[in-house]
């Protein structure tokens, strides 16, 4: 590196080379990302199909934004919060970058202690956002891992790992070399088969963004098996867990035996409390969970991720933390579970209108997501098409 | 690494290899960090002091923290703000990551544009923390770079490099290999030298924090200048810059001619606002600056930014951007002037008895830092118990 930049330097002083190209070395792995054509190209026909008719009104369920307004029980704890911090006893500075206590414990007794899980408070750290916290996660990673997503996949998962250098060139629109792709789709009823190949770090999401599948206690149980086996880390996506139906379900891997050993788990406020716009999420690393260096010595991910953070982040504003917090009082259950309920209404309604007008139909049970199989002849820009056109409904979709 | 991974297992099989001995590869640069022994050498005797005297109350000046309540305009913009959140109509889900544009217009316009600097919206980048984005910025940057820090230095610059992998091992408690260091010192005046050597990446802080030392235009001036001929990427750290009070000193290193190619600017609103605990900040990613790929492509910086936070980052709170926006207004204005205006009083009455008790200081006149010479014949721990034993002030020290 240092022996390419002499040259250029010398060819700039001879040769009357660009004097303007400065030549700090930027991440190249950012150049193998593809934006694929999927957004691009609907976004080209959404706006395409408004302008030639204007006046029509567009429902667009192509983001997983929630619409509701803000429960109560948070508004208030984070007004109370703000005249606090408008006082000298009650202002508040830099708050721990593990995020406050008084949080971490509720998030402990009220989402895992309640569900039998063993999750300490000093396990729980507090975040702005599972979309960070489940890319910024591959800091404290190494490069030789070999890693696993399903298909299809929230792309942060991937778009991350191509960003950090763990992936190879891209393939096509969609896939990276050296990445396993784990097909999740109607003929495995969107069950990730569990992998014959040793694998170290595999990313799952239950229930599932995109597909609205869920996962059984058996089903975890089998994959902490592999972990296990492997000794592979999963990476377990928990952002819509409040949107279970079923009480056999489980809500957390941690409701797994063994699962300390093998997972770390991503939750957020995003969903269950409406938070999209006000950012609160939070992140488990069992103090069980081990990593091993090139020195082959054994490391405490929590350790690191520790460190991460009080390094790299200054933990979640106050006010945002007391508006979370009162998620976990008894009037913010009642009105997180009313607007879980509105949300799963709605799904329920397109599910019920989808199957009545004979549609193949997947997930919506557990999830906010309905997934649609596109009817044979038909192609899938067909029918986006069609769905534009007729319905005014804009949806997103996986091609095959 | 593959082949490492498949030897450990085939030892789990046939020796008994600790079966909980998980073997996912994590980031080994972590392992580089020293803790360092100034910090937990500064809370043992503290401690110690503080089991000795349970009566005294310790005047802490250790961290760079803010203690005032938050300026009116900003609690009364983010009530509002909560306000809005709990209607249907003024519901915000998820926000630009790069921060609402009515927030980047207003410090484009009145950090900006006020004095002269070719910044536009477009180009200024809403975060939660300055912590996190000069940390976070290497994510952006190759492997290749040599890059210079300052010494002292605010750990975060410094570390953050240790945990990329963009520096060898620690040399000491506080250096590592390959990473250079240019003093600031009394010899100097706290002005860094120009280097002799070609330098990719420099981290330069005015108002700088721990020196509280400043820097003129033309000092600036005679930075950009070395970045230009030696085409290097400045990384501008202005936290600080609201405490400047003569007029003629830059607040911003876009206030010199050629700095859009060769500046990344970061701001917040911890230290005018008193948003440590509340969490905003801004960075500035002019869209001239340009690095190169391995493949010797030129690309834009602001590109792969831009990219990092929307894959990596979901916005600031709706609520805080609403706060930091009430900063702007007259009312805002006047407040976050007294809040300001505080703080360098306290600094002035520390500076004037400092100095009229016969030390040597520096710092104090344009940031709220100040600095203190230890008096010959004494040590710098010696002076650390002095002023804890007879004064019960606690301050942090740069050995050497």
């Amino acid at each position: 590196m240092e022996g390419l930049h002499r040259v250029t330097l010398s060819i700039a002083g001879c040769c009357g080379f660009n004097a303007s190209a400065f030549v700090v070395q930027v991440n190249s792995n950012y150049l193998k990302l593809k934006a694929g054509y999927l957004f691009p190209e609907i976004a080209r026909r959404v706006q395409a199909f408004s302008l030639a008719n204007p006046k029509v009104d567009l429902i667009r369920l192509g983001i997983g934004d929630v619409t509701e307004p803000l429960p109560l029980a948070c508004r208030n704890a984070m007004k109370k919060a703000i005249d606090e911090m408008g006082t000298e006893l009650g202002f508040h500075g830099y708050g721990p970058e593990q995020g406050y206590l008084w949080l971490r414990e509720a998030i402990s007794k009220y989402d895992y202690q309640t569900r039998n899980c063993d999750v300490g408070a000093d396990e729980i750290f507090v975040s702005d956002g599972s979309k960070c916290d489940s890319s910024n996660i591959l800091d404290i990673l190494g490069e030789g891992n070999r890693i696993a997503v399903t298909d299809p996949v929230y792309p942060v998962y991937v778009d991350s790992n191509v960003m950090a250098g763990r992936t190879g060139n891209a393939i096509d629109s969609g896939r990276y070399k050296d990445l396993s792709y784990l097909p999740i789709n109607e003929a495995n009823n969107f069950q990730v088969q569990i992998p014959n190949e040793s694998l170290d770090l595999i990313y799952l999401c239950f229930p599932n963004n995109p597909t609205g599948a869920v996962a059984t206690k058996d089903q975890l149980a089998a994959w902490v098996a592999y972990a296990e086996k492997n000794k592979a880390l999963i990476l377990f996506d928990a952002a819509y867990e409040s949107f279970i139906q079923d009480e056999s379900l489980p809500h957390s891997i941690y409701e797994i035996d063994g699962a300390r050993n093998c997972a770390i788990e991503f939750r957020s406020f995003s969903k269950n409390a409406g938070f999209t716009g006000t950012r609160c999420a939070f992140t488990v690393i069992p103090k069980t969970l081990k990593g091993k260096a090139l020195n082959g010595d054994q490391v405490d991910l929590w350790s690191l991720w520790n460190r991460r953070q009080s390094t790299k982040f200054n933990g979640v504003s106050y006010i945002v933390q007391r508006g979370a917090e009162a998620v976990y009082s008894e009037e913010g259950q009642k009105q997180i579970d009313s607007l879980v309920s509105f949300y799963m209404e709605n799904a329920a309604i397109i599910r019920s209108y989808l199957i009545g007008s004979g549609f193949s139909v997947f997930g919506g049970e557990h999830a906010p997501y309905v997934w649609i199989k596109v009817p044979k002849g038909m192609s899938s820009w067909d029918f986006f098409d069609f769905w534009l056109g007729k319905a005014n409904v804009v949806f997103h979709w996986k091609g095959g």
